[in-house]
This record gives C-alpha cells, structure tokens and sequence, in this order.
C-alpha cells in the first residue's frame, strides 16, 4: 500500500525545482525551472530563450560556453525543465537571467501555431484571436487579462468577506426567469421546461433572511438576440445583496467602498499586469449620483438634442454622462438613480412620493453601464401588488413570496458583469476581449 | 449632485450600530444592534429574547425594569433595530447579553411560519425541509452548515491561490459535453443544439498551456436520470488542473496537501459552526492508496462475496473499503487509483505497462467517492487514436485538439463535488442535506 504525504510536488533528490518569483533568493545557484519556451532569438555565438512560467516571461541565455546540450532541440511551444544558473541581470524585468546548463524536453508540439503568438501583440483579426483562443490566451498579454481578471474577483471577495457578507452558490436550473422578458434560454428538464437562470436575484433576496449578508460570483445567462460589442449570451455575475439596510443609497455606500478597496487591492497585488498592460486604475474618491431625469437632461444638451422623456439611456447617452461627470468632478464613475418603474423588473421597490420611479440605480464607468442596483420590496402585500399589476400570477412565485409572507427585512443589492468591468478598466472597445471563451449569436466554441 | 463617499455604511449619528462579534468591546455602553427575532421566551417579569444576526443568535433580556417599550410589539421573525444595554455575562456563547432599552421595528411578518424553525432541530420531513428552504435555512443549524461550506471554498481558494493555482471562469453552455455518456442537459442556442457542462475540463485543460495551475469552482450539470442520497443534477464543482507533473500521484500529493490545509483552516475560521454541529474534523495526515484491482478484492473479501472482475466500485464496495482501511490505518480518507480505461472519459492517460488501466485515481472518503482526477493525454497522435477507438471525430474536437497539436505540458487534475464533501463531513445520509437549493429528477424549486 502506497502513502501519499502531500509532501512530495515539484521535487527530486537532486535540486529544488523553483518559481520565477523566487529566483533572487538563488543568485548564483543551480537550479531546476520548467516552462514553454516562447522564443527563440539567435544572436552571434549565444541566443535568448524566452521561457512562459506560470505568471513569468523568463529570459534564459543559451550559450556553446556553458550550455551541455545543442541548441535545435529547443523549440517554440517545447514544454522543458531546465537546469540553470541563476545570474543578477538588472535589465531583466525580474532582475535575473538564466545561463542554461541543460534542458529535459517533456513534450513537443505536434505542429507549429497557425498564429504568431510571440510578438507583444497578437496581430489578427478578433474573429481569429477567439477562434484560436487556447493559443492566442499563451500570449503574455493576452494572458495578462485574466490574470488582472483573476484579481477583481479576488479583490472583491476579500472586502466582501470582510463586510460579513456570506458566500452563496444558487441554481442555474430554474422554474422561472427572475429578470422577465423573452431573453431566457429555456431547457427540457425531465420533461419539465426549465430556463437558465438570468441572475441570482430570488436566491440572494431569500438567503439575506438567512445570513443578512451574501454574495455570490457565478454564471448568468441572457438569450439577448442582438449582437453588440458590449453583450455576451453568458457572463460573470457579480451579485451582492444585505439586510437592513436604511435606503438604497447604503447600497451605492457598499459599491462605493468595494470599488476603492478594489482598485487599492489590484495595484498591490497585480502590478504586474497593470503595467504590462498599461491600466490606467481609476480613483475611487467620491462618486457623484444623478437622477435618472436629471441624467437625460443632461445627456439631451451634451448631445444637443431635444429633451426625450424615454424611460431608458440610449449608449450614446449614457457615454455623454460619463464625459460630463469626467469634465465636471474628475469622476470616471457616475451614479444614476431613481430608474422609471416601467424599466425595473417586479422586485423593484417604488419610491414612496413617486410610484413611477424606483429606489433604485446603474454605476456607470467610462461610459457604459456596469451595475444595476436597488433596493428590493420586503412587504408580502406590496409585493403581490406589483406582481398582479403586471399580470404575473403570484401563486406561480410561491417559493420567492415565502420571504414577504414570513418575515424579511429592508434589503437591496446589485449585480456587476464582471467581463465588462474588466473591459472597462483595460478600455477595450469590446467586452469579448476580456472574456475567456464568450459566448454570442454566433459562437459556441471553444 | 449627491456624492457617494463610500463612509456611511450603517452609521446613524446617535452611537454605533455594532455586529456581534464586537460586542465584548462595549460592556456597559449603550448601542444599536440588528436582527431579526427567533423566539420569545416569557418568564416571571421578564424575558428572554433570542435575535439572529449575521452569523450569531445573541441572547437578549426584556425587563418592564428597563425596557421602555411594550413586549407584546415583539412578534417572531420582525426584524428590529434595538438600542440595548452589553451587559457581562458568562453563561452567553457570546460572553455578553443585552438589555433591551427601546425598539425600532423595521419589518413584520404578513402570516407567521408554517414550519417550526426556532428549535434546535427543524423537525420535519427531508421533503418539507426542503420546499420550505427559504423559511427553514434561518433555523441555527440548517444555516451552520452552509456557513460552513463557505469555509470549504474559501479555505480551497486560500490554498490554491498560495500554490500559485490562477482562477478561471469557463463557459456552461458548451457544444459538447466533455465526459460523455447521455447524462447531458440539451437547450436551443439560437437554432443549434447546444449542451450545459458537465465539467469545466476542456476549458481547464486549454488554460494550463496558459497559467501551468488553474481552479474553478462552479456549476456543472448532469442529466442523470437515478434518484440516490448521492446524486444531484446540478452541484458546485471544485476543479483544478496543474501542469509539469512527473506522474499523476503529483496530483494526489496536492490534493493530500490541500485537504490538510482545508481542515486546519475550519479549525482556525469556522469553530464557531464546527463546534455547533459537532463536525468531526478528519485528520489528514498520510492517505493510503490502494489500486482498483486489490480494492475490488479487498471489497470482496471484506463483503464475504466472490471477486468479480467488474470495471468499477459499487457503493458498498466503497464502503466496506473505507471501513477496511480506516480499521487498518486510522485514515478516513483513501486513494483508489488505476481505474479500468473503459470506464474513464477519452482524455484520461492510459498507463504505459498497462493499456487497460489509466492514470487515474478516486479519493474515498467515509464511504463515498468524494474525488475523480487523473493524468491526462497531452500528445496529439495519442489523443487522436485513443478518440478514434471509441468512435469519436477529432474534427468535432479541433478546439480542444489545438492544445494537443501546438503543445501542452504533461499535466493532470481533479474534480471534487462540493456539496459532498460538506455532507460526508458533516456525516449526512442525503447529499441534498448540504445543498442550498438541490436540483434532482423531482425538484426544480425553491
């Protein structure tokens, strides 16, 4: 009978096995270090490897001098290990290079990439750059998105964490759609029809009865039929909702503090990726609020158009706020509040002193949307008020109406698309660019 | 225009409105506090009032002596805002207790509850446990456990995020379902056939070219038409993959690691429920692995039955090696590795001395499979022919192939179902027990 320890990764009797972040600690050392070699650069007597590690782009010298083996075993996209000397290279990025001793060859591609993926940029068309996604993501920056991607979602658990909200998982399998409208995909389920859950909403409203507090980082599904550079058909929902809370402005509080903890947290942990990209990070100081009338006001002069009582913010509109408040504050966010009723989905509460508005509000970045927020109806009564006056049928939500009827307290939340909000923050023209493997009209794969 | 400082989280400008945990900072001081009501308990001129807060119930004291409020305005399950006296007390969990000064009733029930929650156990049908989920999850118990199972993924984040694994979010519809069989959910995509994921393995297979370590914990979906205790149609899976690895055991080695780390760190984050539930937290210390073939003839030995050469383990199978190893070793938990290649997915690496068995392992734990992982093929030609023998088109595959054909690093992962390891830790006999909203043949809400 074997026994696993859990002591035993990465290791051989010979020498450690080390990570690119450790390298300065070995200056002078032999070491072991594995990685795909990216590059091959041949210059008179020596060459530049170019080595992808897990978060590093390592520069290794192969030379006739110390390198035990011959250079035309290295190949670009060879997966290898080699044994290395470790030497203090301040024009290095991580101020060492590697002198090659000797490589083991642990895989060779089969064929070489259609697609040039080890220049600074990946030069083709975006139709090409998701084809080849398994590819084209090796490209350093490239992969830099989703590493800084990786680190919204971090970031933001971290400060949800710390403001006791409670990690949920809810299903994407369900009886209904909670956001309405046609823009559901719908399933057979055992014979059932069953639809892919447009957002987490009746689950995060039922769980604040539970924990008062909770989030939940998961799949959305929006069978939206247009295709435009700022939707995907399934994105990264970010949702949080809490309990007892004293108007939805505590909410737009909430996001307002995440964002800065947020942006704080990317700059000391992913500086890496911020300057390979070049990310300019936003200040996160105070956020100004305009009301939804207000904002089509504005939008209306800066466009120079006549004023339109339409119930939503057209994308040109939308952009316009943005560049005023820009103009105005030095803010690149922008809150929008008290959203026509009409336009809010049946859980929106109405404001008291105007049925025809809600408590409710979008955040705005850089000229687009990127959350939606509000504050939820809690009263059994009013709920099913809202419910009948749009023609649902409050016996089909029973399962939902059990928070109203038993017991819940003031409470809102939001949703942030997390792909868009990565998009924004890079300034791409196209929410795709920041999506690992999207989802439209027309792709399915990878 | 408002401004949004991101300050004002709950803040009033009378005195602080304090969580639970900080209350043994404010002996003797006057403070706002929360919650919603659990139970009433009257006794001789006073009572005792039980309120849920975040995570905690906190004990709270009604007197005419010092309460300036009536106490029959206090009904179970209204959510409140108390101005109350911390008061020293040791017989409280919390060390402290509350004197009542003056309400502010935020919410009221519309009908009070149908289901007893307010004891220590909901005494109920699994059925009605259940269909009542939103009523049922504020009991203190029934919410323990999924506090819990917040500590499980993020301990797993923790740990994984320090072995410098990168977290990733594929897509759920996909254009096929990566481990085969007929268990897959169908749904129209825009006039094509389209399939909900039954891994994320394609996906995290494509980003080890990319990152070398990757996870995942989200949702996957399986049609499997039997009803068990074990069996859910959709749970949260926790997936990782790792490249460079000298031989699957790699992969156990880390899981090994892992779980050591995950039980420490419930020890150290979640005694608070642990305790509650009275969790028995294994020991992972050395995990003993044993193969598929002296499992089955453990198992027959220990069943008394005759070996037979069947391709997988039966539940009591399972069992009764588990029990075996437990009464031998003292280990909970055990290793079963080189599974019949015939009942692995196409991509599972077959073992070199033996084109029957594969690189694979399930990790048991207190009688259930809570574990599948294993090698993976990372060579083109190997990955195409083993394809082709079981019938499947590689130009079908082309995406996935493209990690293959322009190389890929050795590497292998595993999937682990969160929801029973939560119920195998807790020693639950229905999987459903630790799943907020399980998804089975019959059960398509709440």
């Amino acid at each position: 009978m074997k026994k696993i320890t859990g002591n035993s990764i990465n290791t051989t009797n010979q020498m450690p096995e080390v990570e690119a972040e450790e390298l300065a600690q070995y200056i002078g050392s032999i070491i072991l270090i594995h990685g795909s070699i990216i590059k091959i650069r041949r210059m008179q007597g020596f060459a530049f490897v170019l080595l992808r590690t897990k978060r590093d782009v390592l520069q290794c010298v192969y030379s006739e001098d110390f390198s035990a083996f011959k250079l035309d075993r290295l190949t670009e996209e060879s997966c290898v290990r080699f044994t290395a000397k470790v030497v203090e290279e301040a024009r290095s990025k991580t101020g060492t290079e590697l002198h090659l001793l000797q490589v083991e060859i642990l895989s060779q591609p089969f064929e070489s990439s259609p697609i040039v993926i080890n220049q600074k940029v990946v030069d083709t068309s975006l139709e090409h750059l998701l084809h080849f996604r398994p590819i084209t993501l090796r490209n350093e920056r490239q992969r830099a998105i989703f590493k800084l991607q990786e680190g919204i979602t971090s970031g933001i658990r971290t400060f949800l964490s710390n403001e006791r909200f409670t990690e949920i998982h809810s299903p994407k399998i369900v009886l209904s759609g909670a956001e309405g409208g046609a823009n559901v995909f719908q399933l057979d389920y055992f014979g059932k029809t069953a639809y892919l859950a447009q957002s987490p909403q009746i689950y995060k409203q039922m769980m604040v009865g539970v924990f008062e507090r909770v989030y939940e980082i998961g799949p959305v599904f929006r069978a939206e039929k247009h295709d435009t550079s700022r939707h995907l058909n399934e994105y990264t929902s970010i949702d949080f909702e809490m309990g007892y809370i004293h108007s939805f402005y505590e909410i737009m509080e909430m996001e307002t503090k995440m964002l800065r903890f947020l942006m704080e947290y990317l700059n000391q942990n992913y500086l890496k990726e911020i300057t390979l990209l070049s990310v300019r990070i936003p200040s996160v100081d105070e956020i100004p609020a305009v009301t939804f009338r207000e904002a089509k006001e504005l939008a209306a002069t800066g466009l120079g158009k006549e004023f339109k009582d339409s119930k939503d913010l057209e994308p040109a509109e939308e952009k316009e706020i943005c560049d005023f408040i820009y103009k105005t504050t030095g803010s690149e966010f922008v809150f929008v509040t008290h959203y026509p009723s009409v336009k809010r989905p049946f859980y929106a509460m109405d404001s008291q002193d105007n049925h025809e508005e809600t408590e409710s509000f979008d955040l705005l970045f850089r000229g687009i949307e990127i959350t939606t927020g509000g504050q939820r109806i809690h009263q059994y009564e009013e709920q099913v008020k809202k419910m009948r006056s749009r023609n649902m049928d409050p016996e089909f939500f029973e399962s939902y109406l059990m928070i109203h009827k038993y017991g819940m307290p003031p409470h809102g939340g939001l949703g942030i698309g997390l792909e868009r909000l990565t998009s924004k923050l890079l300034e791409q023209d196209n929410v795709r660019l920041s999506t690992l493997f999207p989802r439209d009209r027309s792709r399915l794969e990878p």
